[in-house]
């Protein structure tokens, strides 16, 4: 099966939806404008054989892996998804049943989320695969929501639970597309962002954007059973709390709220995602710093959530 | 110097424009939406490291390189590029400041078509540089001109010269943004192409997506200069015209019109763009197959562009 080949026949399943107008086969796609009063949300994510994924990985899994953490970022605007293009840089040599297994689970994934894959393209990076994922969406422009603007006294809630994200969630994770913008449509969220670098690191973005701080309340920040199996077996090398506060590839939704609609919130929560866990972790703080409380007092954090424990 | 410091480096001399309202340091940048009766175009283009470009090729010519193409593709659909993001799959060890003029490359192109490059990411590649591009245009709905709809009779137009670009073109061409858009603004184009993979195979997909053929005139196609040298030089192996007719990253515009139209659009053409050849090389034909006219008569061109030359 040569280049031409592949393409086509990775090109004959491809999902689309009503706003993709040219998809694959033109010089560039071609889509409907975005309605007025939406603003247009564009972001691109790559992962990289041996860094993000192994070759031995599921290749279904890979390919969902490369969509979700682009539409993680959708969400985490509370945005709409509309089109993705892929990139697939591929090494020497490769077997074309895997490269249609890792397209079966991205295309599985945007079918979930009613996104189009519009193109994209195939090249050759002779050592590895590298996947790059463009993706177009949209959002209300009043609902749009950024990394800055929390406040002093808002409520910091965190969607899922924490840590250990390596022993499978990284690969298998679904973005929380229908969530977040379930939280825009009903709140006023100040700020948002998704969790690819660990709370305490992702949370210094949310601080400096706002330039505010933050008082994390260490009995209430939600530790994934991954993360305690992992710490228990030693294979980490870290105490669940702090593999909760450090792991990356979270993909779950840190968000600031004001503290008066905290309890609307998680009341109105509960009721629309039964299932998913949603943790009150602490607050907004008007004086900057990252700070974490226990029955001991308070404490500081140190830069990138590396911190130390006695 | 860390990625982080080498990211905060990078993102202070971007280009912007008006459009882009979050641009680097948020989950996705955030665009304003595409005007009522405009269509959004989406592509993504990569080059890689000892396929598209060598090491030791001047950084600042490889970050114009990576862009030129992409905007070459909107310039095919007769578009006007808005916003680029940009992916750096790095190499394990680089000097920043390569890396820096590789963006300062990119970022005088874009800045001279008015394109923001509005975020993007650098993730690692440890063999070799991978610059991944995706870019968001626009088009007036009845200016968008696809691939299909070449017509039996329609003159077959080509601007610039072609072969021989790898003794340098490759590297320095300038995509032709404004030229496609004054040729959708006062001709109806039928159809229409960037030249990437040679004359020849690239005029195949104008005839495939138009279910037409095409006839070329021998003497009518633009050789370059480079392509004679390089001929006379033995440095391809390939004589002049099958260099003009399969050498690929020509990087200029195919495309069809009624031939009631050729004469008026060659000579506004000259007013225009005195300084850009433009040529008619030949006309689309309505039985399928692609053909050279020359003294001795007419013979069909093999698949791919690759001809048997007596």
């Amino acid at each position: 099966m040569n280049e031409f080949e592949l393409i086509a026949s990775l090109s004959r399943s491809l999902p689309s939806n009503p706003e993709v107008i040219v998809g694959v086969g033109d010089d560039c796609a071609v889509l409907a404008p975005a309605q007025a009063g939406r603003c247009l949300l564009f972001k691109t994510d790559s992962v990289v054989e041996g860094i993000h994924f192994l070759r031995s990985a599921a290749p279904e899994k890979i390919g969902h892996k490369a969509l979700a953490r682009c539409l993680s970022d959708i969400a985490a605007m509370a945005g709409r998804p509309i089109a993705a293009l892929v990139t697939m840089a591929l090494p020497g040599k490769f077997d074309p049943e895997w490269v249609q297994k890792i397209y079966d689970g991205m295309n599985a994934l945007a079918r979930r989320h009613g996104v189009a894959i519009a193109g994209g393209e195939t090249t050759s990076n002779p050592e590895r695969l590298l996947i790059s994922i463009a993706l177009l969406g949209d959002v209300a422009r009043d609902q749009c929501v950024l990394r800055s603007g929390a406040k002093g006294g808002d409520a910091l809630f965190v969607t899922g639970e924490l840590g250990g994200s390596q022993a499978g969630k990284h690969l298998e994770f679904e973005p929380r597309l229908a969530e977040a913008r379930w939280l825009a449509e009903h709140f006023s969220i100040h700020a948002m962002i998704d969790l690819s670098d660990g709370l305490a690191g992702d949370l210094r973005h949310l601080m400096s954007r706002g330039n505010v701080g933050a008082e994390l309340l260490r009995r209430a920040i939600p530790i994934s059973r991954a993360a305690r199996l992992r710490a228990r077996a030693e294979t980490s090398g870290k105490p669940p709390l702090l593999a909760a506060l450090t792991d990356g590839e979270d993909y779950e939704l840190l968000f600031a709220v004001a503290s008066g609609d905290a309890v609307r919130l998680r009341d109105g929560w509960q009721k629309e995602f039964p299932k998913i866990r949603l943790s009150c972790i602490g607050r907004i703080t008007s004086e900057p710093g990252l700070k974490l409380r226990d029955e001991e007092g308070v404490r500081s954090l140190e830069e990138h959530g590396y911190v130390h424990f006695p």
